[in-house]
């Protein structure tokens, strides 16, 4: 999980690792005006340099990173620095923002919850310039489907507001994306919790320690997101009006939100290994007070037994008729002053029930 | 608790999130001069603009934010701009403080004891103008009273000193409010402390886990509004007076001492916890103790009995007259020997003095 | 002790509250000029106004918060703020340095040890004018006695450097009164260190968390007073001299020093917690070895005793003549062969030496 | 491992603390322009001389530091610092960039993987001129024969980027080559992980203190590069282009990523180390649980047995018929009872799949 | 060790605690020019008025603190300010730099290794004039002896570099004198992992808490140097020229590398404690298995020899021929299938040797 392909050491700076197992390159193109908007698939970048023009935005959407002479020939039409495309293509890089003169380039972590617990992830590289959004993913599947909806249905504000709300739009969706994840860790936990309270069993330990450090990934993921965004917002940037910083700045909260969640529920998990700990140390304590309590009471009666198997011909106790039921009683006797004591200490009957019932 | 509502995924910026069963909107507005006060229950938006007039102040407490064209007609009347009102309903909001050209949107987080032990949180949104003072509460109910009751008995501050005053008297009811719940929290700590010196039961674990993730949600709301307090006392703000800054940093210094006292009980809850599983290992200690003596003191006399239930011919011994009664006397020094014994390293009688009576 | 009176939620800014309890304030006074120095109990404010100049600087020490008309009229010919008078009386508050137009007002808390252990702590409430000093204190007593000797012998610094210089002494004083406090805990972490070494109690884990506690407040009140003292030296402060600064040098360099040994204790505390728990553990190991030891070698011997305790028929051992000798020599070899495995593990004898008297 | 070799306390500044079995410097020159290249092997400080000239960028690299009399002419010919000297000689020093007038001295720490989880540090020091890169190495064998290669090659920009780019790639070269450390160390914990959960064994707490420990320097040495590196950016540099500074800003952020691996893996080993201590609690649970249920089973049985071994006279039940086989039966009543009990409480048989097999 | 000797609270600032004890001070001169050198032993502070010209840099080095009236009179002469006298005289204080008109004043802690990790610490003041380093030690012996014969060989640099040369020659040997303590504790903490690996005695906790105390001490001393000297380089100092300063930055280093093992060393220290503790439990495990093992294994058997060390009439095993020799044979059975069931869980025997033997 955190091992990461890296080039050769030394290697030419803008080497690109192309996985040969990578999804080939497909190029999805949406064109629009405030007043119109079309959509072309498009697999030859010479067609895509005549789609643009400086009268509409063009959100040119690649997903897939397969083929190193597409993203070449991609680079070399939107002017893109050797080392801008090699973070692109050789993930997982730290989210950032870098300022080039033709456009910002933003990399950007999208999670989603593909089944419960389970996360996926995947950089989303996004170059914003004056009149297009290009962006980068590493597979198919997205959170941007509401994007594109709201660039279809043509809101005023959506197709309006050029590329940098266009931008702003994508970052916010993948921002948004950690809240579910965020309230599937936090179911995760309060059932661990129950889970402890009802049956603290060792495998929790395991389960605790993998939500810490998924908590740790998240983390990773999305404080550098949350100094992306800020440069961005503090940045003189000529692609982002202050319409859209006021935008950023809420998506910025929503950062810092995740955060806060992220840090609550590592001192959350934190605090579930202590109960845990504690509910082993008590299970413990009430086995050494079962082997405590049996030995104690049985070992003198056991004692008493030997005293009287012992075959001294001088044992008049041994003769006398009442030297057995009166044995028997002192036995009863015993055990039951053992009994009283234990009682008394509360380790046994009432003395179960501050550990698990005094809560009513 | 940690769960948020949130937006779908990509929804379009300011989509609100009104929850079915959230109270209708309820206006009440307080209307003050120096020398006079009006108060109206509004339900008509339009009836409001009506109301307002350049020379008094306007109180307008929105409580209850269950119906989106009553939100929406109120952000329209107040040039709110559409995120500030998606912070306004889809609480919770972490507390901040935003300029706008009209108005100053700051989001607070109002908190009140409802129960022994149960604290009662809830977003108060405030919108601060050159002549009114707009807020928005979740539900009924505040920490206001005093604030409206100081409003109606018309002290020469009180009435006489602006919006950006009335909004200093707001939140610092807010921050206030912080108070009964912190000493709620410390008599709760004490109490705890009793306990574990009394009884360390297995429960009280989980009792100081839970005071614990408390403190972490008070810190969680306090301290961005000590963030948020500060940038209102800095920023260059046309609606507040140096005479307002004053008393905000008072304000301030209040949040600052909450903080204080949170980071000071997480301690505590810390030393707390130390404690309470120190005295379960003493008592894990006190179990081992008991199973050794029983066992050290019985298991040679057993064996001293065994030997005599041997059925060897030639054993002179359970011959002699002397043979029994002199065993039972071994029987009786060893048994008094191991006492001795245990006596000496404290773990009997007086040894058991030192760990629990020791201090006077 | 950590809960604080404070003024019902939404009061009017400048409440005070008067503990109905606290002693009547006492003014006394000491007016000086280079060569001549005037002490007068004053109970009437307006007396008090008669008695200063300009030639002399006043030192006015109000010693007592009972009175709500001699404070108001106090901040009246003062012109002390509400809020600041406000701080004055509702203690305990952080303490602080803030500036006023006329004056400077300075919180600082005052400890002293009142008798082994035990601290004593108070608000100090510090006025700096151009020709005055103005000191409120909760109680009598006070660490101020020798400034007062200082004053009267008129040493040629201490009667000629204005109100400046008066404050700084009193600052000084109180910053120098936590050096006994330190002493006293390091003696008392000493003390405890033994104790540990000797004979670790169960008591004592509750006494370190007692001197970590006390720690924990004493950091609270010395960490704002570093920064309260820094404020006045760098601020521009009319009624603070250049020379007077270099003096507050010094006595922010106590504060530092003080921070330092604080947070050293707080790590020693925290190692002997480590040390006593430790031994807990090491003392359980012996219980149990104890145990482990006595079972080992009792329970074979019991089985073979067992064993020819049997009524079979059928056991020529039984009837041989050395039959029970040879097997009270087996006995013998089989309890010694556990005792020198155990002797060999250093489980007794000098086993034992390598955990108590390894150290010459 | 983390001894230092150092100057005699007061020793002059600049003294060489010439290690007696260090390697004799063997100087390796690479003069290169755009269009051609020359390689030399340098015994001779006079000859090296004459080769640099102004049009060619001269790598100029040293390995071994054995030889006083060589180092020194070449500080003089380089007008090298003799604290420089100091710091190229007197290894291992921090990474650290410093600014002289004639060239910048970088320190930096190149770590290679000798052997599986074995690394090898040494120290390069880089002096960066107008037209020359001087380095110093420890030993033979470094991570730079792909630079080396790419020189040879010639591709447009090594060869015609100047001695910045050139500085550049040694740099990017060291930094890199923690790419396949971090990978090897994600693999050992990996290892190590799969071991606790399936053997748990004491040497395995060894295992992570010493990977937590060879991760502290690894942090050790990235830390200061980052920081250095973030100077050579930032700083005014004559011999740094904006060009290169791009580059540089990308090997930045391979540091911050190495940075980020690192902690996150401390963090795991912490982790790991919590599961541990937990298991090896989990067995000690077992031994108890095995040693609990065995005696509570049979010291009632035997005390039953011990019972009906007394001699009494009048013990009617030995002389019934049924009497030994319903005590036996009793006996197995009483067993079978304490079984169900201990499988009730989860001890035995489905009591040991809550720990281990649950997880599907 | 952490008490320190402070004035009487509000004590005239500049009260000097003269140490009845203290030595004398003894003075001595080291006068030099370029080319020249004069050393003079002076009891009289009015001769070393006459010693010192323009032209000549004077070491006045004053050892011993024990006599108010030498130390006045000394103060006079070079204008030491009372608060500068009272931090040379009243030890231990901080390390820090304070600047006034005619001299620098310096405060640095020597620690010297007495004796095995013995360390022997002192404050050294220095004052740096135009024209002279006035320096007081607490006691005789110090680390400056290099220095000295470094100005009486008369290297070039030394004697012609002025006063600024000479102080940082001497905070060069204060701080170098640190580097034998760290490597003291590097061996000292290699021995004690050894230790634990071989023998985890009780005792090594106590060593290692008192390491751990040492070590903070020695991050107390060097802490505040560091920044001393960080403040020397940043000042505009006129006594200091930029060539001292180059010098100043290397020494700057130096501190650095000591706080970085420092840190380093605490974070090993805490990681023996951990290997120390999991020892300690592992230990307790294995007296444990002894006791399961050797109570499961004789439990059982002792239960049948009580079997048929019964009285009943009607047994007629006993009867049998080969009762007892089948008995006997069932006895091993069940030992055997014991002593097998403790093997398979790799208890006993092989069992061990995951724990001991498994690291090659």
């Amino acid at each position: 999980m955190f091992r990461k392909r890296h080039p050769a050491i030394g290697a030419s700076p803008g080497t690109l690792m192309i996985n040969s197992q990578a999804r080939k390159p497909a190029i999805h193109v949406m064109k629009y005006k405030p007043d119109r908007l079309e959509e072309h698939d498009v697999d030859d970048v010479g067609k895509l340099r005549s789609l643009m023009d400086d009268e509409s935005v063009c959100w040119i959407d690649v997903q897939g990173l397969g083929d190193e002479k597409v993203l070449r020939s991609l680079a070399a039409m939107f002017e893109i620095h050797r080392l801008a495309l090699e973070d692109v293509v050789n993930v997982p890089q730290r989210p950032k923002v870098e300022r080039f003169e033709e456009h910002t380039f933003c990399i950007t972590r999208m999670a989603r919850l593909v089944d419960e617990h389970i996360i996926d992830s995947e950089q989303v590289s996004i170059f914003l310039g004056s009149n297009f959004v290009l962006t980068f993913q590493e597979r198919r599947g997205d959170v941007f489907d509401p994007v594109r909806s709201r660039l279809r249905q043509g809101g005023p504000v959506m197709r309006s507001s050029g590329s940098g709300y266009l931008a702003y739009a994508l970052l916010d969706a993948v921002i948004d994306g950690y809240y579910p994840i965020m309230e599937s860790f936090g179911e995760h936990l309060e059932a661990l919790e129950a889970e402890i309270v009802a049956d603290p069993k060792a495998s929790i330990l395991q389960k605790i320690h993998r939500v810490k450090r998924e908590l740790l990934e998240v983390r990773r993921a999305i404080w550098p997101q949350r100094e992306a965004i800020n440069g961005l917002i503090r940045d003189e940037n000529p692609f982002l009006s202050d319409t859209v910083r006021v935008y950023l700045r809420d998506c910025y909260d929503h950062c810092v939100q995740i955060m806060d969640v992220v840090e609550t529920y590592r001192e959350l998990a934190g605090g579930l290994m202590d109960v845990y700990l504690s509910s082993v140390g008590n299970r413990q304590n009430e086995v050494m007070k079962v082997l405590t309590i049996m030995a104690s009471i049985f070992i003198p009666l056991t004692f008493l037994a030997g005293i009287y198997g012992m075959n001294f011909e001088n044992m008049p106790e041994l003769h006398a008729t009442w030297g057995y039921p009166m044995l028997l009683a002192t036995m009863v006797v015993v055990a039951a002053g053992m009994v009283v004591y234990f009682w008394h200490k509360g380790w046994i009957g009432p003395g179960r029930k501050p550990e698990g019932e005094e809560e009513p």
